[in-house]
């Protein structure tokens, strides 16, 4: 007899089957016992009216590992229409006591340092497994929507001469007796690889030194990056990202319904053309529609992206809105002008639901540009002289975007803080598990 | 006229199209011009006799990126059987210098200290950039297998409390004022993940301090992590190896024809199932073969290797040799030992033409087995309390592997030098570009 997948079950209706997995709860009521099975996949309710049936598991801690052959019975009311019948129980891992943290309803009650410091076993609760095996999901549709449109996968190296952008916010490490840096960001090496194969992306972890204590960062993260070359201008990323959403989107609809009914969420319909709205406007609209004077701010805060996601959705029943033309002011460096107003850039945040989720746009492509915007940012060249070859020996006009994994699934999941969307987070007072 | 690849010239023979690209090479023979264009993703020949079409690139260093039009002529004779005439170029991004490395010859002549040294241009090489997408179609097919069987893509963190496995070799970093570490691998991680998802996998970078100076070492890598549960012991993990190296090679092969070509590779047939051998009787056979007796020595030598490889290929005819059951002594504390004779493990090694490829093995999956591993160990419980705090609650026999992606490559293609196959090396002396 094969071992199948609870997930399976449907398909063996009046077959006796195999299965492997976790004890995730045994209840009796009026004796009858409930006995719940969950694999890596799903989750199986075993019903026994014969007590010797299930005598293996007497006084067997919950989350000890089982084998366990049943008859598939179709059963309307059972959760997913079928239960197991008959049961023979063979245990595989016996525990000595209780998991620490309760993972067996349907709901976990646990608190988030609870939930955080026992992650280890947390994440085997069906509900929050669901959102890493989405976290997947939103990878391989990434990967799938660019590799479709010609780009190539790229991995480059995490430990670093000298800072991405910038000196601040690095993890500074001993390399051999000499500093190294942990990359902020794939930034100027995407940059450099569109000079080998044109259209790039990479999926990989990122590190950011930065001493915040919010819901919405953390120390370690994944980027979802991209990076492409002979565009028009920043309106062209856009349409990439547009699609690039869309094509995730697509692939969490197809794949993953069970994670997101599980998780009560809802995938937003992308719009063919997703609204943008100029920075400059994005102000007045402010001040038009709630009185508060934004104008000359150099950023939007965190209530303007809210205040702007609720126009999107009214006006446009979106739940995206592109904000283009951010001050060149707080951009980075390599950031390209805009050609009629250099006071501002050819780069743009998309704010989903209110919240930004993507960072991208135009950058300079042209060496002596680069020099430029090196010496008005005040940095010296030789730190990136590595960087800087790339545009003295040709680069086309290029842009690119970086999607949150972490960021993009807490919004689309509705999850309160960014570590219940973080597999195993890293923060300020947090290194482990 | 919309743009198209170089790649794709062949289904426009008669029409006029543009590519866009690299100047890539450009040759005066006898009154005519032979221009040839590098996109993204191949090449592409242009001739002219007419001097005033080719004007816009006098004195343009190479490398310069253009814009062309001309008409596909089918032309036996030249690369592809393509080629373009009556050009019309403009020229995008006008370049002050030749490159510091020639790229425009069919072999790229410099030595490797200048390859490396100007990466960022030299992996524009078209024999360069064909490794690293063939790199990408390695990751790809790795992920294509495993999702096929029920894998799930898994992230973890790379900044660690304490060291992976010992506190040897591993990079120290300031993490807000108190030490960490950057993992030397996912293992601990990949194994708690079987807990959630039973079967997982990796790809992401992993970092070893290892003050090692040869060919086939680097110091930051990509590695290829696979985990899976409810094993019957390492030969079941060694099955699955046969099938994702499989699927790696049947997506290059399918996939990368172009690029396998330019490198002049040949992919080995993989054999429905890998011979193997066991440790003692692979020294036996040393012994008797070559009259070394190696026996007693607790690992293989590079010299045992490649006799193990001249052996598989001559008995099997087989590019792959699996080596199992090596002795505990060398292995990690979570290896499963062999239950027949404890002083070997579980666990294997996978030869490729002679080098170590892949490491893999049976786990440990009972707590108390931990305990006991750890002690005789001489390495303290605490640091690995998270660790532990999966099999304390109930994990299920299971075990797994690490390829490396760039040893895989410079097996394959024949490179001389690991670094030849990275993207960006580190090494010691190298953290930079």
């Amino acid at each position: 007899m094969n071992t199948i997948r609870t997930t399976d079950l449907s398909q063996y209706i009046g077959a006796r089957v195999r299965l492997h997995g976790w004890l995730h709860n045994l209840r009796q009521m009026g004796g009858v016992s409930f006995l719940v099975l969950r694999d890596g996949y799903g989750t199986a309710q075993v019903v026994s009216e014969n007590e010797t049936d299930l005598a293996p598991l007497t006084n067997l801690p919950l989350e000890s590992v089982i084998i366990l052959e049943g008859d598939v019975v179709h059963t309307p009311q059972a959760p997913g229409g079928v239960e197991l019948h008959r049961p023979h129980v063979t245990v595989i891992t016996s525990n000595s006591e209780a998991p620490p943290v309760a993972i067996h309803k349907k709901e976990i009650k646990a608190g988030l340092p609870t939930l955080l410091d026992h992650a280890v076993i947390a994440n085997r609760h069906p509900q929050r497994r669901a959102v890493f095996r989405l976290a997947a999901g939103v990878m391989a549709g990434f990967r799938t929507t660019l590799n479709n449109l010609g780009f190539t996968e790229i991995q480059t190296p995490k430990m670093v001469a000298s800072a991405t952008e910038s000196g601040a916010n690095v993890f500074k490490l001993d390399y051999f007796g000499r500093p190294a840096y942990l990359a902020q960001s794939p930034q100027f090496y995407k940059q450099i690889m569109v000079g080998v194969f044109e259209r790039v992306y990479e999926v990989g972890p990122v590190f950011r030194a930065e001493p915040h204590d919010t819901s919405r960062h953390v120390n370690e993260y994944v980027s979802l990056d991209v990076e492409f070359g002979f565009i028009e201008n920043h309106f062209t990323v856009m349409a990439l990202l547009c699609d690039v959403i869309a094509g995730i989107f697509a692939t969490l609809s197809q794949q993953h319904t069970a994670e997101l009914t599980l998780l009560h969420a809802n995938i937003p319909t992308i719009p063919a053309e997703i609204p943008h709205i100029h920075f400059a406007a994005a102000q007045e609209l402010i001040l038009q529609l709630h009185g508060v004077d934004v104008r000359g701010e150099p950023d939007l805060s965190p209530q303007d992206e809210r205040w702007l996601g609720e126009w999107a959705q009214q006006e446009h029943g979106s739940d995206f809105l592109f904000v283009a033309g951010y001050p060149m002011g707080k951009r980075p460096f390599y950031t390209h002008p805009d050609p009629a107003n250099p006071a501002y850039s050819n780069s743009f945040d998309l704010l989903f639901r209110g919240t930004e989720l993507v960072t991208g746009g135009q950058r300079l492509h042209l060496y002596s540009d680069y020099l430029a915007a090196l010496d008005k940012a005040g940095l010296p060249a030789e730190p990136f002289a590595a960087y800087l070859e790339a545009f003295r020996y040709g680069m086309p006009p290029h842009g690119g975007f970086a999607i949150g994994l972490e960021r993009l699934l807490m919004q689309l999941l509705g999850l309160p803080n960014l570590r219940l969307a973080t597999l195993f987070p890293r923060d300020m007072q947090r290194l482990a598990p």
